[in-house]
């Protein structure tokens, strides 16, 4: 793959995420006709669905010979393929309960792998207008402006992202919660928004300086760690080793050693791989 | 107090909050000289302290008889004396941890007492740009167009915003883990994002259904409370009494049903009044 085809599908990818977002930006104030997927905190509305199409759609008839991997799809039973070939990884909207109660984190994310590597990662908040990108080697950008992780060292004064309700299992609650209960007293502050998507981009513009989760799925993070990493910040699996992006769960920090320093505190809760 | 001359301080502190919110933006995005106050989680700026200066300074030439009560003068040691005067409460940036970590929900929250009762409320956060205010009796606003909460009666359907980390004391800490753990797989979702005005202001808007904190002082709520109550929210004490500025914690949502299903289910935290 030559630097000149990666620039295209870049470019193809911005002008996409661009019009995706209109329809994002439509739906977001109205009331929504709300469907539940694996669970009472799992929803979907019209607009996941509409918003997903839209974006496939597009990118296959521009690139017909490549593959798609799209949360929507994938929960309506199309298998997820993660080979080797050119795959589009696809959240249309990552928050959809934000989207659903008008809570402005929302954010369509899509990443492209090449031979299982991302490449290309374009994360957009339409309702802020924030999109952040990055392509493999190039640094990252909010908005077309570069962008740079905290480099905070220090967990007693980092702000930590995370996400605490998205299960409905007792013991998966719980072990999130006993989570928050050891990190909440190392740390300067703890907060949720609801988004994966925007938690990995709000690592990679220092606002916050480490985020982890259990249970997501490879189109919630594979977009924003590469744009968290070209940010400059660190990604692994939450227990320490190598980041997996069908193992369901990453720690994101400014540095290496604020990574070494959250990962010993978890209890590390096992979903099934993607 | 006639309505003429609320009308004159409401147009008086909505010009002044939009100079103090140049202030705060010139803030937000450059490093800060950070000090802390009663704890590793209570952060102040040079910028909290300007900020009320300029609010208090220019309230004052304007209204020579009115009293105040801010964040940074309390903490520097000036009584809060709440009488029936009528009384500014001010917070200069409450969210003091996300403007020092650049993450964008701050708000300068500004509420007038009179007879000890509320009369405006004006919170701005000048990084979003949005202003949300309210007079008694006459509704709420965000960036002058009309808001409603979102009238949700259904604990299940409910986005509920929180504070879990403002406290270092290890049975606070952990019964607001508790309260967390409790509410979490009772509701849709909960969210954290670090600023007592804001969650309010989300609730009057209709993006969170609910809030409850512990440990919050009168210049955090005070104009909030009111321009939920406006947007139709109910407030009380989260023991389910009525609620008292003083007594360093709120329950707020859409509807006094919503208000009936989380109060029970609560830890409450007592804090020295103010």
């Amino acid at each position: 793959m030559t630097e000149q085809e990666i620039d295209i599908y870049y470019k193809a990818v911005l002008d996409l995420v661009s019009l995706a977002g209109k329809v994002v930006n439509e739906g977001f104030s109205i009331t929504k006709r709300v469907e539940t997927k694996s669970g009472a905190a799992d929803l979907v509305t019209e607009y996941d669905q509409r918003v997903e199409e839209i974006l496939i759609k597009n990118l296959q008839e521009k690139f017909p010979t490549h593959k798609f991997i799209g949360e929507e799809s994938t929960a309506a039973g199309v298998k997820a393929d993660f080979g080797n070939d050119p795959t589009w990884i696809i959240d249309p909207i990552d928050g959809t309960t934000n989207f659903v109660h008008g809570f402005p984190f929302v954010a369509i994310s899509i990443a492209l792998a090449i031979n299982k590597e991302v490449v290309i990662g374009v994360i957009y908040n339409p309702v802020l207008d924030r999109l952040y990108s990055a392509v493999r080697g190039k640094g990252a950008f909010k908005n077309g402006r570069p962008i740079k992780c905290s480099g905070q060292t220090d967990l007693a004064l980092s702000q930590v992202a995370g996400e605490y309700g998205s299960s409905r299992e007792p013991d998966i609650i719980t072990a999130k919660c006993q989570n928050l209960r050891v990190i909440i007293e190392k740390v300067h502050s703890i907060r949720a928004v609801g988004s994966a998507a925007m938690n990995l981009c709000m690592v990679a513009e220092g606002s916050c300086d480490a985020y982890f989760e259990y249970g997501i799925h490879i189109w919630d993070y594979a977009a924003g760690d590469l744009i968290a990493r070209e940010a400059g910040a660190y990604t692994c699996d939450p227990s320490g080793g190598p980041l997996n992006l069908l193992h369901r769960c990453i720690l994101c920090t400014a540095t290496k050693e604020l990574a070494g320093q959250i990962s010993p505190l978890l209890t590390h809760v096992d979903f099934p791989d993607d």
